[in-house]
């Protein structure tokens, strides 16, 4: 404890010094207020580092549902040294394009009608990985069909073409191409995902020499439970007998091509975590899979679609993680909800929170 | 007028000269443009310093349904140091907690599942308003079962416990504990309301030796009331009676132990500010009571729930309050949508035209 | 090619020279990260300024749903620097009042129970597009009785006393007075277009000499078109020969007193944009009127509504409108979604990609 103390007091002192820039923000407006501070070193009520680090972030390029940044290359590869300077070693472009606007030139979806887009963002990502030493996943094709449908079978046709196009043209030629992402969202109910999931992360590892793939899935758990005490009530754990039971279903069918599952943590509730955990967990080790959480920064609690997470949600969710003895904490995503340089300014004080309370 | 005319002109030239890091958002992006202004002092068409001066803030820490904005320390300590220069000398906690998450480590609260939080924000907040020489108030826990039920009689519960521990480990510790909000936001069909409030305000006052108690309230009034014209119709007036009738009830059940009423000014229309403001100040005059404004500085009327008001609005509440010769305006609230430090830009410009207004 | 990569490559220089400030955003929070950079000069992957420039902004400081960002005086000049830095050279006011809420003090609005502004915007934004050199357009009032009712014929009363009034007050002090904007948002199916139109229009002209005037409807084509192939079925057909045959009507009843029309762009989708702007200018010819776009530059896709569109996007529609031969582009609009001052961060970047795709 009095390492931590001694290392938080370090921080602050840091980010004293390099605060210059931050300043700059307080005094964006001329307000004529002078910054006049002694800070008391009272500490966090909880103990630090309890949290599973985040090593890895989704890259949302392609606006789902997330508007856009209009970032450049500057703006990228900034993100990229924000990224390193947390300790993520992992990124994982979140689909390689959405109905018809694409992540890169591919001479197959363009055939099909999708846009040309006015970058290569794919290869610039490649790039950035390289240079800064990280691991880079590729998440495939999202023609819409599962969104509309429900169906994800649809997605296997494209996403034949893409994987092949895609291991050719920049597979082969960085390094920093390490893995898989296959994008479909699912949750237990999905027509197709098993069938779909094991034709592409197969076809993924055949082409890659067996290249790692995960899949982040959504627990459909949150309604089911009540959130009101700390023990499951019988219908709560029926809810989670249910998840487990059909994950261990939709595992079985598809380990041996898939490698990690990165659950969304989103939609439980807070006392809810330890349970679906300790059973994800569980899962993973019986069909030798990795055990990921996909620790969504964003909060999904307000009536503005999505801004960045308080910071205590999160560490909570991370607790759980590490509770669970989850191997990797990846989140969706950096960019837009824990960068220093978003357009959510929000952002950037999550980022500083999170790096106190990891003593960064 | 001179007079003012003169304090507009020092008030440009001192932003002027403060305007350096101002100046830095407008070239945030590298656009090449220079700044290069000729000031016309044309001044406002309306006369300044007309309105009620805010001289209180609310504190939203909770998330409730504004997101978080992930300060530390040293963004809330510069906040209050924004709010001083400006004459607030009065801060709100708006709520101690909000369901299962808390500003301070509740022995109470935590034993009923709460969580812990990372920080203790209540005293935080304590010890800058003792710095800063302001005045706090602190609002009561909201367990979420009013807004689930409409119910206000389970708060009591739960807040006899929170109200003795408060004041025993804060109230005595901090000269700056000045006072309690009674945080239910009741219209005027509430159940429950006057026994809640009643409970709660004499328990409030008997812990603390009578320390002033205040509710704010919102108005019951838009939809019934056409906006159309400056002279409320029959069935106008009728609303506004119903509103004066109820709130008299109200008033007379609870007027013992309750000092203020700080109505919300955001749900009636800005032509019927002073119909509804002049009933407000009679009723609470009528009971001895002081009457508060809670001027939000949010909008209501745009897609996004919520951002930063358009400063006439915030202005044409503020004089209706004058006019009705009301005792104090309070605002929901200032660090999102007045601060200069706000994620939401337009809250910084809200502070600059504020200050244009007021002279300060 | 070999210039416009120089081009490029200049621009790019002179962005990294430009870009200390830019740089402060990137640390505006302290995480001790270093920018160390260095350019790729890859190039765009499809051909640069082959869409058709933005050279006009409506000025939306009404707020009808987009959210006020509480400008000064400062703040709007530096705005039209911005606009003047990328060609801008028309500027439009949105419309003069909305409901209750008027930009100039006008006696007769006034006198209708609209309330006084703080400041005389219509005055502000005359005197800076006379000093940049842009041409002003002056948008109707809106009582608000269209967008409750779906009827534009109400409209003609209140704009008969605007437009004298106006007209005598602003447009013969400022040469930059230059027209006129029929502000009703139609589509086709709207009550009363036709005549309001026709006598909006001929009113205008009639008391300036005649001014040019213009419009700015949306198109009613998003859902009976699919947008699942790059040709138009037999069903989309008809929808674009339906939106021929109704705007044949309408344009061949107001032509003479409406000189140009500018569709709003966003409410159809990407691949539809050559079938209907092909049309658009087949009629503006025919009725011998000018043909320009809203080229709306903020994004309907996203659940916050509204926030910058991303670049690409905006660009395949400029792309359009050059195919299509358009005569000018306007946007909808600079200040909240194209301006570096935006308190919409993503508004400053789409800014410097749209930079660097026309080489400014």
């Amino acid at each position: 404890m009095d390492k931590k103390k001694s290392q938080r007091r370090e921080f602050i002192k840091k980010a004293t010094l390099a605060g210059m820039s931050a300043f700059a923000v307080s005094n964006l407006h001329a307000s004529g207020v002078e910054e006049k501070f002694e800070y008391q070193d009272s500490g966090l009520l909880v103990p630090q580092q309890q949290g599973l680090k985040i090593t890895g972030t989704f890259l949302d390029e392609i606006s789902h549902d997330i508007p856009h940044q209009n970032w450049g290359e500057r703006e990228w590869e900034l993100d990229f040294q924000h990224m390193k300077a947390i300790g993520i070693d992992t990124v994982i472009m979140i689909r390689s394009g959405y109905r018809k606007f694409i992540t890169y030139p591919s001479k197959y979806l363009l055939s099909k009608g999708c846009y040309m887009p006015s970058i290569d963002l794919l290869d610039l990502f490649l790039r950035l990985a390289e240079k800064y030493d990280m691991k880079f996943y590729f998440g495939l094709y999202d023609s819409g069909e599962y969104w509309d449908t429900g169906d994800l079978s649809k997605e296997i046709e494209s996403n034949r073409f893409v994987i092949d196009e895609v291991w050719k043209n920049y597979g082969s030629r960085y390094k920093s191409f390490q893995g898989w992402y296959l994008s479909g969202e699912i949750s237990r109910k999905t027509k197709g995902a098993i069938d779909s999931f094991y034709t592409l992360g197969k076809q993924c590892k055949d082409v890659s020499g067996g290249l790692p793939t995960f899949i982040s899935p959504w627990i459909d758990g949150k309604k089911a439970v009540a959130a009101a005490s700390g023990n499951l009530s019988k219908a709560e754990a029926v809810s989670v007998q249910e998840h487990e039971k059909e994950w261990d279903e939709i595992f079985s069918g598809i380990h041996e091509v898939v490698d990690a599952c990165a659950f969304q943590d989103g939609h439980i509730d807070y006392d809810e975590l330890d349970a679906f955990f300790e059973v994800n967990k569980r899962l993973a080790d019986r069909y030798n899979m990795k055990c990921w959480t996909n620790a969504e920064s964003f909060s999904r609690d307000m009536p503005i679609k999505f801004l960045p997470i308080k910071f205590d949600k999160l560490r909570m969710k991370l607790e759980a993680a590490k509770r669970a003895n989850y191997d990797k904490a990846i989140t969706f995503e950096f960019s837009h909800f824990m960068s220093p340089q978003s357009a959510y300014l929000q952002a950037g004080h999550l980022y500083n929170r999170y790096r106190e309370y990891f003593g960064i």
